[in-house]
């Protein structure tokens, strides 16, 4: 063809990629180019508007570095995030349900023994906090791994700290034979998510907030069940309802209780105010991954 | 709203960006999170899947330089570039047609004094390329600007050159009174696109070819006139229906003529087998921008 118009554009374009060989790949960008084109022919947008948007994304690619993803930071906050995530965590009852990883997970975080203070020299009101991980059925998973990481009392993760290399809030734990875990942490707080780069550019340019509630992240994995990847929300935040990620769901939201000083579950001596959060997660069993099933 | 689902989602997304101030910013990214969000419901991306996304995005973003755009040849290689320039290009019937810009324009080229030799010491079979400029009715437009760039005989740009710094094959020209421009370069060839980046990969995963037909860029601007921005394709190339970035229209495929040695027109001595290229631009006259238009 040597005539591309507006009229025969969108079907030129797919067609040029019908040789593609991996059918899930053809179908991912020939849908992908026709929402985009859909889009483009909805709005129309100028040419100096284009070019705003070439350089939004080019800001957006190159202000990320190993510690600071700002691609999923735009994916949070245009609600992709939590739509991937639902639409692959379909049919949650009797397990615990999902919401997005963030952009501040640390694959492989330092495993130390179950019981351990892992604020890192980070501030924050004491937390004890202790759960157990089962089956559906409420047979408990020993051995599971269960990875936690949160910010501390001014809204920062340890790897936000410019001058800071060792891990705080954030640590790998495995339950024990009662499916049990527990450490000390320090109380979560709000916080606004990085907005010095682009994302925060497009939150100020639409009025829009960046903080997020208080929570504590799990990824918890066990052989034989879908990894789970989940917060915990402080009931009470006052951003509860308007999460700038869209990650609140009610079955996630928690009291970490207040406890006056004195004896703490583990024989710790409390001499202030202190606050404990319990939970027991629910893992659902492994189901043949939807992509091995469509080539099946 | 503390409970985002799958239902409602795209709904608390878009109620989000209500209290966006301009307008028309809240109608682009209103409209693109409805399109991202039936996209990912249309396709129902894996995990892993949403990863490759960010991380194409990513890279596509930090290999960007000042040298060098991979974004616009992402949207070039999707046809996102020639429907933004067809949907701001309609109506052009006794005017000159439009393509896209392409990412090896460079602002503010050396100005050169007409029938300057602009190769800069890039090389190429020499070209001898002519033409006025003119309104829609015909009239000559003196002292118009007019930008031109190709690559040269090895389908490289001068920008691609690491150790360059100089323009070549690359100026701007001031037409004279009657209109016209002439000037000495040499004949383009088709070349592909840079597929050493992310764009490469995906053209690889596809099975699609980098190449672009061989194309003279024109950007021409005078008072009171839309800017043309053009390429003229060389006829009988052979991606000429396969162009990449799916720039090609029949209206600007030309036939740069092969001429023997001899006096060429300006009363050079060519000893060796020469090209000539001729061509009239038409400028369609300016009409109040659309963004404009739509606030009055």
């Amino acid at each position: 063809m040597r005539e591309f118009t507006e009229e025969n554009l969108t079907e030129a374009v797919v067609e040029r990629f019908g040789n593609t060989p991996d059918p899930r790949l053809k179908l991912l960008i020939t849908s992908l180019v026709r929402h985009l084109h859909a889009y483009v022919r909805e709005v129309e947008p100028t040419f100096d508007e284009w070019m705003a948007a070439i350089q939004f994304l080019t800001r957006t690619g190159q202000i990320c570095t190993e510690k600071r993803q700002e691609f999923i930071l735009l994916s949070d906050t245009l609600g992709i995030s939590m739509l991937v995530d639902a639409i692959n965590h379909r049919n949650r009852d009797g397990v615990t349900e999902t919401t997005v990883l963030g952009p501040f997970y640390v694959e492989n975080p330092p495993e130390v023994p179950l019981g351990s203070d892992v604020t890192g020299g980070l501030k924050g009101d004491p937390l004890y906090a202790e759960g157990t991980v089962c089956a559906p059925n409420g047979k408990p998973l020993a051995n599971a791994i269960v990875d936690i990481w949160q910010s501390d009392a001014d809204g920062f993760y340890d790897v936000q700290y410019a001058d800071r290399t060792e891990a705080g809030l954030r640590a790998r734990f495995r339950t024990d034979a009662d499916g049990r875990f527990q450490f000390w942490s320090v109380m979560p707080t709000s916080y606004p998510i990085p907005y010095d780069g682009p994302v925060g550019d497009m939150l100020k340019a639409t009025n829009r907030h960046p903080y997020r509630p208080a929570h504590l992240h799990f990824l918890i994995a066990a052989d034989g069940y879908e990894t789970l990847i989940t917060h915990l929300f402080v009931d009470g935040d006052r951003y509860l309802d308007s999460d700038a990620v869209f990650g609140v769901k009610k079955s996630l939201i928690r009291t970490y209780t207040r406890e006056n000083p004195g004896v703490a579950p583990d024989g710790r001596e409390m001499t202030r105010l202190w606050y404990r959060l319990s939970n027991d997660f629910r893992l659902k069993a492994a189901q043949p991954d939807r992509a091995a099933a469509r080539q099946a």
